[in-house]
């Protein structure tokens, strides 16, 4: 096992009706001026913007609001919430939404707190020394940036998207009220699911440095969001299978699943990262299109982890060859996906790219990792294309 | 399921050698002037506090020192703690050793971050406003103290063993190093196995709000331990099993293995608390004897946790009805204590109360728990007297 450092810092209040303690929360950790950054209109419409104003009104908190973040949150919106921040002396951000506005949020919390421009972060040219502080009010249960110490950003000019990771950034607290997520379409949840157990899964198929106890976490939490994604797929309303959702998202990319590990694979990201650049689909559901295809392409190179997989996870019984195993094992996660709706080739997803554009997707993939990437199996740009081409 | 709270803010490093970075450490939570608080002569044989003072020299921080923490640590020690601060102004506390160390170090903190009387916060007369920071560095896998928000302390006068729970307490960081806990004697090993899995335990066995997602991570620790507890008893060099234990411990008594539920049963520890005010028995050891006595009186009353026990930590093969399974399970567990040479019974602690003893144990018992206790079953003192007699 490799060594590893875990900080997770986020207070988690979790329950029905949790965003009534926002104004407490937020005093607690020293905000007076607040920037509510949130998405789309459903915040707006389903009236928890207004019961949040409400609250911090009633505390005596000032505030001033951002809408319109959107998934693959802007570059733009976030240098509009830097000059708003500066302009009020905001001192704490409350994202109330989803990744994109937690995401988002982060963005505007290193540009407030930091010189210069905050591209550069995402950009790999410097670090950032410190972050305005972060709160959630999450209304969606899928990217785990709640506790993360990631944030994704998406530079409209040429559509590039980026990624940074700093510790500064793990939000101060995480409200955490499953209600919240029960008027999501039933399409958004599958998508939330299978995010959450791709974060999971990158950091479960690896070569390197696995821990008995970290795998038995993984296990348990990749079977539970299993269980309850067909649990919500019939009876969306389901607060318990709602709950347990949830808190699955927030521990599936806190760094619990990954302790002791080299890390991860997280090739099938990388490959989703491209197809998402060029189609307009929803992260979760590109995921679920590649998974079973770069399963296939690196599960013999990996095959204790898939036959484990297959075995503690998928319910598979250990019959035959380990190869037959590991590959039950992609089949039921496959048969899975297409129980809750989620496809599992890109054809399913509703894109046809061309050979040249497979070619070009595999030539940017292998550009944005260096080369190289993957612990599973190391994937170059040959590699990358071969899976593409088998997800048509 | 409950609504709950999840903090865990401690920041965990991890790994061989880890102890080196306490310097760096120390300096990143704003410490200028030490406390070093450790307990017994082995953290000075083994040559670890010259390595840690050589890092702080070396780092030009200033430090005075203080051992002779005991297990259930003494009133008296932290007071004296609470002067030497006071006087060197101290502005951060490192502990090294395990939960005894820890425990006085939270005290101590408590006792200099506020006035008066520092036993009021454990005699449960009043809150405390703030604690001065505390780092750990651990040398054994036991309590848990070392992401926990618990202090357990000991007034000598009348022997009154009282705990004291709140965030501020939460250590800053935690230095685990697995190397370190490998001259435990085999005996402190089993008994610090046998702690973190009754931590996880009493959590798990309740009758009240259990999420599937907090069930799954404890099946999935349960199994570990018990796994690498077997592989320390054969071979207490193993580095892998020994970091499996040590991050399992820290895991079991963070808070993640309760969340969602009504904050678990306790009763065990709290018939174990009894046990070692009348007899000097390692905390360990002393659950291990109760617990087996505990789990046939109350098993009916708790039966499908039993019995999932049973099939998920245990492995006993769901055949025969719900009873015939739990019991099963308890007694795979008791099998479990006795292969690592933990007691199943007070005969096999080395004690032997008379009956007025256990009269006075379970009436002891019953006031500290203020008349009645429990999830899996509700005692009072004489269901408590019951299962002391089970136990002899």
């Amino acid at each position: 096992m490799f060594d590893f450092k875990y900080f997770t810092p986020t207070k988690v209040i979790f329950g029905r009706n949790t965003e009534s303690k926002v104004a407490e929360l937020i005093k607690e950790f020293g905000g007076s001026k607040i920037l509510i950054h949130y998405g789309s209109g459903s915040v707006v419409r389903s009236g928890l913007l207004k019961r949040v104003t409400d609250t911090l009104d009633g505390a005596g908190i000032k505030y001033v609001t951002l809408g319109g973040a959107v998934p693959n949150p802007h570059l733009s919106l976030v240098h509009e919430g830097i000059e708003l921040c500066k302009k009020e002396n905001v001192d704490f951000l409350l994202a109330v939404g989803g990744g994109s506005a937690i995401d988002s949020a982060k963005a505007i919390g290193y540009g407030v707190a930091n010189e210069g421009e905050v591209w550069d972060f995402y950009d790999y040219k410097r670090q950032a020394n410190a972050c305005l502080p972060v709160g959630v009010i999450l209304t969606l249960a899928a990217t785990g940036s709640e506790m993360s110490d990631s944030s994704v950003i998406t530079k409209e000019e040429g559509l590039v998207k980026r990624g940074y990771n700093s510790d500064l950034c793990r939000p101060k607290f995480a409200i955490l009220d499953p209600e919240l997520t029960m008027t999501l379409p039933d399409y958004q949840t599958a998508c939330g699911c299978t995010d959450i157990m791709m974060h999971t899964m990158e950091r479960y198929f690896t070569n390197g440095g696995n821990m008995e106890i970290t795998d038995a976490l993984a296990e348990g939490l990749l079977r539970t969001v299993k269980k309850n994604a067909l649990i919500l797929r019939d009876d969306p309303q389901n607060y318990d299978a709602r709950a347990e959702v949830m808190w699955a998202g927030s521990l599936a990319h806190n760094g619990l699943t990954g302790c002791g590990s080299d890390g991860g694979d997280w090739m099938t990201h990388k490959l989703e990262h491209e197809l998402g650049g060029l189609y307009d689909v929803a992260h979760g559901a590109g995921l679920a299109a590649i998974w079973g295809s770069w399963a296939r392409y690196v599960y013999k190179d990996c095959l204790p982890r898939f036959k484990k997989f297959a075995v503690n996870v998928m319910d598979v019984e250990p019959e035959g060859t380990d190869e037959q195993i590991a590959l039950k094992g992609i089949e039921a996660m496959e048969d899975f996906y297409r129980s809750i709706n989620m496809p599992t080739n890109l054809r399913e997803l509703g894109v046809e790219p061309t050979e040249e554009e497979l070619i070009d997707m595999a030539h940017k993939c292998a550009v944005g990792v260096g080369g190289k990437k993957g612990s599973a199996k190391v994937l170059d740009e040959e590699a990358m294309l071969a899976i593409y081409r088998a997800s048509i």
